[in-house]
């Protein structure tokens, strides 16, 4: 159709399981699983009969046979679709079931139903995809435990680190991120509360009062959420917008983490550089210089759209009444949007993170770029300890302007200025200047990292 | 399609002009168009055969024979749509005339000329649309110039004003929307540069040297332009991204514009203020005491992503080198979006100033609600100026106390005052306690706003 | 000064304990807690003598004795103030001492420390303040468990609802944000990594090599965590920037949710509404009609700047390298604003709440402003019970229809109705007809949610 | 005092005229400018006698008599510092001149007016800053307009380019911001409306009726604006925020305009491109091999939050009723930080332009980097139009493969090939692959963009 979005600007996500389970086809059947469910519930508390629910389950068992089309178009009337739906759905009954379709209940007990069900839906890959990148990244972090690398801050080299603890780090993140989308996944709540969050329509059915001193909308709500297997929520939450700020957060948080290990893999990549490659990419060009980072790309663009999305969603949580005039509605999209966005960045990562290639050569190539100054904190101390700050500070300026004027090696230049000075007699200069013997602790950062489960 | 959006989210937008100037078909139609003005320019130029332009032209006239959802798909490996569609429009031309498909461009030329074709085409209809809407509400203003009604400030009445100028003011935002989008609209430039904004790829294939002087990529930007109907850019602005931060600005400007008249009406239609109503709405619902402002509530839904969505577009504005690796990946949907969004708010609000039902009786039954506080301001001027501020402000407060314990009317207690306040003998308290009398230039500058064409 | 900020533009912080906490002076005096920790911290290992330790945390007990302003304008040319702020306190102790001064840690390690710091004291007052209004809410909900009003969506009514189900739902809200905020609160860690977060620094002074295995940096980073009573981090996080995202969506999620309150405040505080009120504010003006609920303006601005500072924080996440040029520096004063932003609505939310006055008359008189169709619902579920749900909408669209027509009740109407339609014989209309008796499982509801501890 | 922000956290505007111009006290100073301002029109105007207006403007003459902190405290009861401070001016006054402080006005005139005030004073050396950063530019883009460098996209080198094109580009953004801030300036406007936007009190106390039909408070405004040399608004704009927007997106323009230039210098600084250098810069350690490009830093941070406060401004547009609860007390500390935030970025990036180093050599060294292959493109189409694409590829990407193979440059294997190559010989394969010789029309590009003037 003309006015559908089939992807083309959405390499981010496109053939991704979040796609699909973001879909309008899939939120329509999730909205029908809600429909369902919810007369299900019903009759399960005896407040509609068992037929019924059958029935209804029956006929919202395939989003196939609903025009999805049609349905936003009439949703322009009342400003969501869940009315139109639950026509829909009504007249796909049999005349006498028809009063138990939707019964009781507000389009947004379906909307936010059917939203909680997605993300649900998305998550599940999404979290699958983060254990492939986790593992991925825990496999480069072991295996680059020892390899050197300059430890880059403001875009200069700084001081040596190595490739296994930027790895552990980019670990660290996903399972953070990983924690968060759980935690998250296991509270999504059904919503059932009818117009204004009371309940109410569902007693004005009700065959009898109070069992048990009971309302009878409370067990309702419970069977509605062990027929969806999602939460049960202390409260409606029609204006208590807590799930949809909790996802947001985390899925900005995710897109984050993936961001920054995108970001890292951006500069890496760089032709000057060189220290990891995505691995020679599909791109037909004849300009097979390049290793275009696609996958970091795609993800860095993610990361860059994610917070603007979860802003919205945090500013929606600021609702008047018991249902607001546009907060609610400025909802739906960035929600699903976000689903999708962070779902494709995670399956991007889990195809990077699976196959790049890391160039221990270039790292160690890259770390002389400074002709050892990289290591002029380590001297520093250790000069310090034996001759004072301040002296210590003057023979290394002196030998690295000396070092810089020649283009020679520092240590080149310090093995002559060492002679001059008695109290360095007996350094050991290769160990001291070799960048791979001042990484500190990053080997036992690493293994600490990666002992995290 | 599982994987598409066919709106169901999206009541806001669903059915609109933009809605359907945005969908993936219309994009994809714009990348083609600007191929087919590419290789007719080259023709022009004299860098290809009359006969490409023509038959690439030709075979780029109906996006519909593409399969847009494969060109997604396709768009991951190299991370945007425009090398497989230059792929598969040179499959779709005879042998030789593929040479001329897509040659020396690079994909960010078709992408972000696509996107200004887009832009155009969308803002097309979104100023028609606010165009209706300045003049319905020119229309309100001019009937209700001197209809009062109360004056609201942090949610409660303060002074009198008109609804005459209230809608004046709602115009006048909406003239500034038109006046900025009208604007973009004439600078939205093509683009032209090839791979790093030089254009040395169509001089690689340039039969001659410069002619007068001039490089011959130049003539062709130019030609380009006119083949399309863009503007021609003194620059390639691969990484200059002003005509996208001009639209983020313009687009998040009109839905706040639209925002502010869609958040009066909000208020005004609320139960029990009920000066205004979107009329009876198509909500199937037996609730007929309702008259859900909907149009306005997703306006108000509109006003609220917008900002969002602009602040990532205005983000991209910080893009390295180039072609930058996720800035300008991060762009094309929330321009897409962005431009949906708030064309189908100003298609909504071109509906609600179409159709508002003004309510000047409830509006003057709610200038009572204060008893006739609402005009204290005056009373405290005009007795200032006869008894001095202090004395008035005391007379003012004790009999605001009377009027509020015995619950009558502040004139009814002041006519009682004034007899033992002999400084204010004589007052016409009838004329100086209408609520209708205290508008001060409220008329004036309705007619000085209308005046704006 | 001529540059500082005082809170002149911040009356919705001015004077809250969180903007105390948060002050240049806070931070300042933050920054020099985290500096004396670490020396003590090196004593503690044996990298530093116990004097040391002692002489630092002496110098650096007073912020007041650091010249603020000239630190801040030192810090242009590093880019950040903790290099500065390093040599200033090293200039503030004897030569001797000097050396232990910031030895081995970058700034970094120092700001960010310091940040956490900052947040964890300016949490404490929040969290306070966030109780206050948790327990004055908590009294509103018990007392008005049974106060009937009207819920209202999208701005009109719907059906009845009660005070207490909204009250709870605040409170639910405040729970959730209180706890998001301890969970973060608890985990806030120290920062301690050196220049590349290897920890290479601390060793490079370190005299003797690893004991029992163990890298000397990590009983360094424990003694330090262990000074300052913050969390020890897995690893350092200099580009890992979980614990301030955390932050941000906690106090996104407070703003938000404290905003929700404020959105109903204001709403209901409408002087044609009328059923809350902040109380007769100290509003020096004549103009006694008015209660502005000022209170609840100031939180409703908190919460629409609170997602695009958290926006900022989640975006810098995605951070290059060991040290990010721009994404660290674009955190600090959005974090800092965030924490005062959200303390100093967590403070008015504390007062509003404390003060806030219902109106239960109010309240039962708008219930009567659609002339009982706010029943409906009800109606047409139980005669449809009875008549089917075909004629039972028709016999209730005639009788509203009545009723608008003669501007009389619903119930008055029905009356007539019920004596010609057989099926309906014997209902209580009474009842049916009363809002108070159509509020569903509302004070279950409420009941239940104030069980939340 | 220990609240105020003395910008210890701010080294990205320490300093800048743009602080000085935004802070608290220059506000202070603004507000009492529009004060005076507005007794001296209502002299102008006959409303007050011409005394009281130099008596006002006496006492307003200087912010440095009234207490900022005591006023900010004050603000908190009625939610801005406007009434406060016209008490504070009004005791500052003899008791005669009294009731012409403030009279008529509302506190959001005052205060809007001095953020206008505000605007415009910050803009003018922010313009300057843009204005030396141009001549900068220019003058690199001049001097540099044949040096050739690599021309990257997505971090991978591409085709050639020249860093004349690239400075030519920065500078059209920066003419770009310049263009749109200086439009601003001129449209800042004075607020006059009294409390609800109706000018009713100024004429309350007006001692004459319409003076030739036209309502006295209209001139009033227009001798406002002159007094204070500010714009006229066709309507006040309490809730027509238009000023506010337009001032938001030029300046969150003007913070990625920057951004992009800076973007660019940390990626051509880094240490393994070094391209362009800040220069040494005075950062007191001893890792000499470091010149961290600290001005282009704070830029990049600066262009990292300015869309999100954009973004709050765009947000407040929604503004109900005269006056929004929230909406406009949002604005407020987003304007005052964008301003100062934006004016600081304008100040490093004059000093940043003002003494950056260019390094041709690093750049033609650079271009080797690819051994050749990044003129591939350009013996693409050359090889194409004598052999045919398909040909041509092959014979490119056997070259290719075997530079890579045996690290030889691509010119060298292509030498080989030539020769088994019938129709590629006689080609000038010096030239063809010298990339100083494929940069287009980057020359005349650049020529052209800084005939801008």
């Amino acid at each position: 159709m003309y006015e559908s979005d089939a992807g083309l600007l959405a390499p981010g996500r496109a053939g991704s399981p979040a796609e699909t389970a973001t879909g309008d086809s899939a939120l329509l059947q999730a909205m029908l699983d809600a429909e369902a469910a919810l007369t299900r519930a019903q009759a399960v508390c005896g407040l509609a009969p068992a037929e019924a629910g059958r029935a209804v389950t029956s006929a919202a068992a395939d989003a196939g046979r609903f025009d999805v089309r049609d349905l936003a178009l009439r949703a322009r009337a009342g400003g969501d679709p869940a009315v139109p739906l639950a026509m829909a759905l009504a007249a796909a009954v049999e005349p006498d079931v028809r009063p138990y379709v939707h019964r009781g209940a507000t389009g947004q007990d379906i909307l936010d139903t059917a939203a909680m069900l997605v993300a649900a839906r998305t998550l599940a890959p999404l979290l699958d995809d983060l254990a492939r990148s986790a593992d991925s990244v825990a496999r480069l972090a072991t295996a680059h435990r020892n390899t050197p690398m300059a430890g880059r801050t403001l875009t200069q080299h700084a001081v040596p680190t190595t490739f296994g603890l930027k790895a552990a780090g980019w670990r660290s993140l996903i399972l953070d991120a990983r924690d968060r989308l759980s935690a998250v996944r296991e509270s999504l709540p059904v919503q059932l509360g009818g117009v204004a969050g009371t309940l109410a329509a569902f007693e004005a059915y009700a065959p009898t009062e109070d069992i048990d001193g009971i309302d009878p909308g409370l067990p309702l709500v419970q069977a509605y959420a062990g027929e969806l297997g999602l939460a049960e929520p202390l409260l409606p939450w029609h204006t208590l917008r807590t799930p949809i700020a909790d996802l947001a957060g985390a899925l900005a948080f995710t897109a984050g983490a993936l961001g920054k290990m995108a970001a890292d893999v951006l500069n890496l990549s760089r032709t000057e550089i060189g220290e990891v490659t995505e691995g020679q990419g599909d791109d037909p060009s004849v300009m097979t210089h390049r290793a275009d980072p696609v996958h970091a790309t795609l993800i860095a663009a993610a990361a860059r759209r994610a917070p603007g999305l979860a802003a919205t969603l945090y500013g929606s949580l600021a609702a008047e009444d018991e249902r607001p005039a546009g907060a609610w509605h400025a909802e739906w999209e960035p929600l699903r949007e976000l689903l999708r966005l962070v779902g494709g960045a995670a399956h991007h990562a889990a195809e990077l993170t699976g196959a790049l290639r890391v160039v221990p050569y270039a790292m160690r190539e890259n770390l002389q770029f400074t002709d050892g100054l990289i290591v002029s904190e380590r001297l520093a101390a250790v000069f310090a300890e034996r001759i004072g700050r301040r002296r210590a500070e003057e023979v290394l300026l002196s030998a690295a302007d000396r070092a810089r004027a020649e283009t020679t090696d520092l240590a080149d230049v310090l093995a002559d200025v060492l002679d001059e000075e008695p109290g360095l007699a007996g350094l050991d200069l290769g160990e001291l200047t070799d960048p791979a013997r001042y990484t500190g602790c990053a080997g036992s950062l690493t293994d600490r990292a990666l002992d995290r489960g």
